[in-house]
């Protein structure tokens, strides 16, 4: 690839520094599962959460933010017509925004929100592998659904998708694929009760939006809010007697990890 | 009774083998203020959470789902129409769902909805004893409301309304009766960190929809979810020092609590 | 200041007391992020929460209820509703009620709702020192927005809010100005943390409404809340790892924090 490990880890430790130097502003948009565990995530990492998600606010809110989540995980109407509103104050200002496409497959109007908001241009979709084969096949082209949790078994579809969105493409698994269509990175840091905490994967996805705040370089943003992640995960995992204790040893660790952990820990190819 | 304790807890054991081995998607329909305590326990337990919860999805996920929670805590509009959604779709695919009415009494929304779902056939009704007498109340033949801690105290009427509806039905308290109108079992075990942590007894119906989907026989398999969830709480009061580091170590004690375990702890009368 | 610090935190041993003995069964209509955390707060302290927020349901309850906390975090329109009727109720039954404007300013839908609250006679305004500024904007004569952390840049404004709604208004900082436009009081305690635990804030407001609930002293009783949180925050902050482990370490020191505790800690002006 034209991007090097070597080099991704640079911008990476770079990213992370600009993040808790400049405190983005994250609006997010999001399910009700995972809405508190995003929050804090945010606010250790050392970003600001903002939760504005009314339909007469999120527009102009998102205008002024420096990063935006939109969450299909519990999508009402009212949040349905907010993401809207958000992503088009999003896109006239150039606030980068991150889609994530919880359960979209055969769930049918997350499904069709998905197709619409795909096709918005959004800086960043991150899923599991059956959203991400499941938003590329709700557009034109795409290869149709498959339940797989093999992120690698996702890869060439999340690089066609990321091609014709224009978004860098995020596919959450064991291994985590991250794409701009031309060059694909695979993260292997990690730990499995990341999939046991509620809102893991929804809350990577604010991350990825703080990150995607520092600097226009989306895949590297993207790899390093994976990175910083996931290393934290396993930070977290060390003191960890379970799932439950997980949870709190994560804030922990995203609110100490840094440059030298992340080169110390990192698993880039 | 005819069911003996012995072989309670036999099909206790088993039914938490099968949990832990089948991964029961379990889908919620529930209120803000536990929806993340109970992804997170049925996470710790082995199954699968979906709060699929929009009324244009939530009857086809009810279809195909293992298992479902229909929990009244709050009712907003849109989830009262995935309520009725949802159970219809579960009924008509012979998925077994468990209603929760939360705050049933005085309250008059939920009251009117508690009334028409208790009729709506569900498998298993849990609530607190205050809650199990208004449910009780709001059908034909109740005896109306009469608020009180003591399931003992309701063990009657609840056999009464697990006759007329068909449903187990479990009471939470120091000590849980569960019954399905003809036997009724005791469960002595517990702790009080778990009426201390929001979302205790609601996370538990979850529980007891995930530990529906292993069996048809209801009565065993709401004995098992209660003893598993009680049994956990104990394990965790012994490493918790107040109620905010129990609901951690609860969920660590969710996903390690296994038949020899419950062997060992379990007070069946 | 006619109240001394000696006999605020006299009156706050004894409210602190008070809560525990009589269990003040306080309603919420708060924000989706912070609602789990406001009740594991509230029963931490040994209140009794209840998320009674329905349009219909509401203002039945709020009569019922010894406190209401009505907090605009993310106020949808079937809150809002909700909202106006607990008032109602709250107002026509003598009910305490705090009124926390979440991020109001330059957001209309929730600026608009805290000027019509403001005036709705609130027993007490709790904020950071930018929403403090922007209700009193919001209304007659006010100062306009001003954003800043700092509550003593607030004091001034804040005593005019007291004046003209009739409230106890606290403002919330690294220092807490709480005034009654007569008497302004200085809380010293706090940790960090606090304010990297999503809902800090938030969860404050309704331990706020639960110590109204004691007696008619709004201003004793809010310090005293403001002390036993913030003194709470303390004792977990002794006990924490990082923003994560402070979480569970809070809700553990509030639920044991009491006047000994107080009388040695609080740092009063």
């Amino acid at each position: 690839m034209s991007r090097t490990p070597v080099s991704l880890l640079a911008a990476g430790r770079a990213a992370l520094a600009a993040v808790r130097s400049s405190t983005p502003l994250v609006q997010c948009i999001t399910n009700s599962v995972a809405v508190n565990t995003t929050a804090n995530a945010l606010l250790a990492l050392g970003a600001a959460p903002a939760m504005v998600d009314l339909p007469e606010e999120a527009g102009g809110f998102a205008a002024a933010a420096s990063g935006l989540l939109v969450n299909l995980g519990t999508p009402g109407a009212e949040h349905r017509a907010a993401m809207r509103a958000a992503v088009a104050g999003a896109t006239a200002a150039g606030t980068p925004w991150v889609l994530d496409p919880v359960a979209v497959g055969s769930l049918p109007v997350r499904t069709e929100l998905a197709a619409v908001l795909s096709d918005a241009g959004p800086d960043v979709v991150r899923g599991n592998a059956s959203e991400v084969l499941a938003v590329a096949g709700a557009g034109a082209g795409g290869r149709g659904v498959d339940a797989t949790d093999d992120a690698e078994a996702a890869a060439d579809v999340a690089a066609e998708l990321a091609v014709r969105t224009g978004a860098v493409v995020a596919v959450s698994g064991p291994v985590d694929v991250i794409t701009d269509g031309r060059d694909t990175v695979r993260v292997r840091n990690g730990h499995v009760h990341l999939t046991r905490m509620t809102g893991g994967g929804c809350a990577l996805g604010a991350v990825i939006a703080a990150f995607a705040a520092t600097g226009p370089d989306r895949l590297a943003s993207t790899v390093a809010a994976v990175l910083t992640y996931t290393v934290a995960a396993e930070l977290a995992a060390e003191r960890a007697a379970g799932p439950g204790s997980f949870a709190p040893a994560f804030l922990d660790a995203l609110s100490v990890v840094d440059g030298a952990v992340l080169d110390a820990r990192a698993s880039l190819a």
